[in-house]
């Protein structure tokens, strides 16, 4: 009667009951108890990205977004010139807010049903030396491709540019390695593939530009290299953190490490995402990326083509069957989109699966498998 | 063994354990029925200050600070120029985040233990056409100063410019009445008087100037006039919000509404107050400001004049005893805070008042009662 529906969706996103009870208890922001908490999640983060010698990781208030912003605005100079790799609408949402706080933006343009080209940037970096930072979205869940971090990364390397990147969608499930990708900030967010709730990003940042950094921000609430220095010399946040959010992210990080980490939740993803897409297959959806570019994180079908389809009818279909999908966020094309991410398995996948073809047999829509 | 502390902070504080039980669900951020809870709240809030009629709130994730930076952000244009009432820390951190955003900032200076003067105010006003706005805090927690609000929001109509007001401890505590004092921007945020958790604010703005606001924003996450806009149209908030700390909030004005709103939260401050002043007055402790200047939300006492003292030591007794206690935030003084606000009434006050003897007593400091 009160169980909740499964979200599958990018986040928000289904998370366990040991993550929300971590919630029950009320903090003193300014407490050693908090403190200590804060302490712990900035230390497993940055294990998990293998980053304890080369970066520092600076938490913030807000969604995702907040951080990305203030990644740019904290790394990049006011004079920086930053090239956006645009292959979706999150990749746009860079350049808008890179373009809004006055720092020169250029977008190198790709489609969205394929990875961004690091060959192609790296041409773009030879000929525009003016160009001082890179953004690349890891996972861009407009569509739900996998972009080539290594290969970007190396060419920014090799080109001697900065690099931004959202790994909102990717970090956690994704292998992301400091040791051997080389960026100057990354960027991720509780509420996605650590299965935190949402309220708080957090970016990690290369200890070789940090002190470059100050003074670079034009925002007082989102200049990271002024959190750090203040977290690192009185161990709290600089304004009121959010409390429950950083306490339900500690416990969940903490059942991230007892089921083994990255791999082993990159292997669950994975599995998900094979069920959803065999199943929806056999119902007769089609996928709109080619295997080798879907990440397993979220996945975009096109809509059936049948005149009763109608997304908000399906939605309320597959709703009242205890699943939340996403719409699509593709412009020329009716898509919709299902997420492989959160505390669910091959059963609740399953039974997504069930219930979406439930939902479409209401609809009229007869299953038409390939 | 495991019942939370008191906490006799500011925000975040004390909240009830109904208010935390509701974060004990997942929700869709993109879902109808998470966008009807988006829009109960907004429609209370406004009925707090009774601005149905005058005003729009918009809600935005992040601590207050973010919408007090998002505020000034979005009200005054990028070739305005704002005057700072500074009366203490709070509104040192407006006048830093107004300067770095690139906003020609003034400062007028008045002394941490007295309201700011509006006959002052009024006097630079007409001295200086070129103020656009007029930044005040409502209750400066940095000593517990209560600012006078009707008076500064006349001098400021009178004198035909904007007035955005730092409403953060204030507001559902102190009367505010949108009717009768004109603003343009108010501000407040969740972990405060309503006593939800932190993690997000909102700014009450003016209909009449609302339109001219787009555009102001250099900043794409804290463009309130973007983040309304955006939700009138699709209910939805623009980018991921802080789902649980939404529900926990609506969840904590529902008990506000049902303890008899504002009037009545007020009269509980205002008991938690007097038993807390009276009773550390009896154990010697002098409160730092005239009783006529306090704001019943948090209370500045001077240290001891003892060499048993150290605040470190104190905090850390009283936090045996089961209350946190908050450093004190004057530069020239020493002294210690303690919080009125939160969902604590006489009894917890009382106890905290016995516990701060005991501490006292444990550090070798004899009551000295005045």
């Amino acid at each position: 009667m009160d169980r909740d529906r499964i979200l599958l969706t990018p986040g928000p996103l289904t998370t366990t009951l040991r993550t929300k009870l971590a919630m029950l208890h009320d903090w003193g922001s300014w407490d050693g108890d908090f403190n200590a908490v804060t302490a712990s999640v900035r230390r497993r983060l940055l294990e998990i990205v293998h980053g304890q010698d080369s970066h520092v990781v600076v938490p913030l208030q807000g969604s995702g977004t907040f951080s990305v912003e203030a990644a740019v605005a904290t790394v990049v100079p006011r004079d920086g010139h930053v090239l956006v790799l645009d292959n979706g609408a999150y990749c746009k949402r860079a350049a808008k807010l890179t373009q809004l706080m006055g720092r020169r933006c250029s977008v190198l343009a790709f489609d969205e049903d394929a990875p961004v080209s690091p060959a192609a940037l790296e041409a773009r970096l030879q000929a525009d030396r003016s160009i001082t930072h890179v953004v690349l979205i890891h996972c861009e869940t407009g569509a739900g491709v996998l972009n080539p971090l290594e290969e970007v990364a190396a060419a920014c390397e090799r080109q001697g540019r900065g690099l931004i990147v959202d790994a909102m969608s990717s970090f956690a499930a994704l292998p992301i390695d400091a040791r051997r990708v080389r960026f100057d900030a990354l960027v991720a967010a509780s509420g996605k593939c650590l299965e935190g709730v949402p309220g708080m990003g957090f970016v990690f940042l290369r200890r070789a530009i940090l002190d470059g950094c100050a003074g670079h921000s034009q925002s007082l609430a989102m200049d990271l290299h002024d959190q750090h220095v203040y977290m690192e010399k009185t161990g709290q946040w600089r304004f009121t953190p959010p409390t429950h959010v950083v306490v339900a992210l500690s416990e969940a990080i903490a059942q991230f490490e007892e089921e083994g980490g990255q791999p082993a939740r990159l292997a669950r993803y994975q599995d998900n995402c094979r069920t959803l897409v065999d199943g929806l297959q056999a119902l007769g959806l089609r996928p709109f990326l080619k295997p080798v570019h879907q990440a397993p994180i979220i996945v975009t079908f096109h809509a059936p083509e049948h005149p009763a389809y109608e997304f908000k009818r399906f939605y309320a279909a597959a709703k009242q069957r205890g699943f939340m999908l996403y719409p699509g966020k593709l412009t020329t094309l009716e898509t919709f989109r299902v997420g492989c991410i959160g505390a669910i398995g091959r059963l609740e996948m399953q039974q997504a699966v069930d219930a979406v073809g439930a939902a479409l047999r209401e609809l009229g829509i007869p299953a038409a498998p390939q």
